[in-house]
């Protein structure tokens, strides 16, 4: 099988990439991000082919090369300017780059008349503002975008929608919660706490670190339970279609760093700085996954404790400079 | 009242700034657009100031000069690649360019710290596919956008939201159903039909003209309603609230060209042109303007009849190239 990825150098990518590794998959891929990637995909040569293209998505003449010389399949769309954060700093360019790098890719496979099916990655964001009485959220929900970055998803669900009921494009969706593992770049919340409670871990047997609102509870998924549902929707979901991807359960900020101190051994206090709090967030945030459990059989298998584990077990290692890159290693 | 005008040069822009002029309001007018208005609107400069220059809303360091320079109170943003058919054949251009003139716009009234009260102008088009059961819309339906023009028109609203709920933006929205008036452009439906069989009243009795669905029901607003609900939102409508504008009733398409045949004195057949139906077009749409009459006490005034007489003449008189341009008219 030929699978065009776009957004080839994040964690999400690396993690599918093991994935067919792991499973035999007999895959040729063909990358693209604008990017070069900091791990060694070419390990992986013995089993599935991977080419790498540094290119701009919004670039259309050159998606339209790349696009004309692989013929994908099937093409995993994980390019995104994927920070919630960042779109409040800078909303014009991030909603405008996610949705033009989406229309581009969708109207290049269009105007090429390419068969392939397209994963479409969407977000919880999308949800937005919720009640509680709304959890878990199901994919019936009401949308109510409340970020730019938000309102940027939302429009690519639409688009794809738009494309797959009157142009007939095999489109199908998600919307993929808090997803965290090894390699989640340090700039999310999950891999910035532990990074700084790994420093506090070497010199000290406590400490303090700055927090957002940490009393919020969200639906986190391990990145590798995420790309095995990616690799199930891109092959056999329903175009037109889109599934939560979630775990079903709720878990506060504050329980995430007591799980992650008492892997190290230290005590962690925690202080609000007002600065990390995001404007409009909600409180509580859990999905229900039932639709693609009952549509294809999946479930998330790996605990958080497990997550939390190896991604300290991986910071560590990149910290001390070891083993960075490798594909090779066992998580 | 100092008001900064996009999409000057458009048939609304004409009408509102007649809806000022007829009502003596004090105000100072920059209108901004890409192209060059084709009326004479010095004409009404013995009432009201206005100023136009010719600029592209993508060029915001043009944008940010201007907003400086006039420092605008109130901001109507009429500006927008306002064509269904058109988004269809291009959905990435019309897409993009709608979505970036408006976060262009809001985004230099945010960074420039603007005190201005914004009226963002949508349309019926965001509620996308609906059951007849769902009749007459209310601003409380979810949207099913099934148009690239249809969702840019819901990012257009849902970052209006976005911005007015975290950032304290002053953005008044409208979903507004299909208006009609003099001096629309010969792209859109109604005015093409008129004039085509104005064409064939000149030689004939009767005629054939090419239509799409002409089984559709539409609900038609005047213009000079619309112009006049826009007046009162941009002075009165509450910051983040929609509001519909529309005339409450549904009207087969074939009845307008009926009535346009009798006012001309025409028998008028039609025959469909498949180029001409649209993928995915609802079979009926009407809206329900009772938010707005219940907050600022708008009622549609000018009923259809009267309005298409006056397209009627208009339009006669345009084709015979006289008084084209003039804003003096008594409409």
């Amino acid at each position: 099988m030929k699978i065009l990825i776009t957004g080839f150098s994040g964690f999400v990518s690396r993690h599918f990439l093991r994935y067919l590794y792991d499973n035999g998959i007999d895959a040729q891929i063909l990358g693209i991000d604008v990017i070069f990637p900091q791990f060694n995909y070419r390990e992986l040569g013995d089993r599935i082919g991977i080419e790498f293209f540094q290119i701009d998505l919004l670039d259309r003449s050159e998606l339209e090369k790349i696009v004309r010389k692989f013929s994908p399949e099937y093409i995993l769309h994980l390019a995104s300017y994927s920070s919630v954060a960042y779109s409040w700093k800078h909303p014009e360019e991030s909603f405008i780059n996610n949705t033009n790098i989406f229309l581009n890719l969708i109207s290049v496979v269009k105007a090429m008349n390419v068969d392939a099916r397209i994963l479409s990655v969407g977000s919880s964001e999308e949800y937005g503002n919720v009640s509680e009485s709304d959890l878990p959220l199901t994919e019936k929900q009401i949308l109510h975008p409340n970020s730019p970055y938000a309102v940027a998803r939302v429009s690519q669900e639409q688009l794809s929608k738009v494309f797959a009921d009157s142009f007939h494009m095999n489109i199908v969706l998600t919307r993929s919660f808090n997803h965290i593992g090894p390699y989640q770049d340090e700039r999310f919340a999950v891999p910035s706490f532990i990074k700084r409670i790994l420093d506090i871990s070497r010199t000290s047997r406590e400490g303090v670190i700055e927090t957002g609102d940490i009393s919020l509870v969200r639906d986190f998924v391990d990145v590798r339970d995420v790309v095995r549902a990616y690799y199930l929707l891109l092959t056999r979901g329903t175009p037109g279609q889109v599934y939560n991807i979630c775990s079903g359960k709720g878990i506060p900020l504050q329980a995430i760093i007591n799980m992650v101190a008492e892997l190290q051994g230290v005590i962690i206090r925690t202080r609000v700085n007002p600065k990390y709090v995001r404007p409009m967030d909600n409180k509580v945030v859990i999905g229900s996954a039932l639709k693609l459990e009952r549509e294809l059989g999946w479930k998330p298998m790996i605990p958080i404790e497990k997550t939390l584990k190896d991604m300290c077990m991986i910071m560590a290692e990149v910290n001390s400079e070891s083993g960075k890159n490798t594909m090779r290693r066992n998580t």
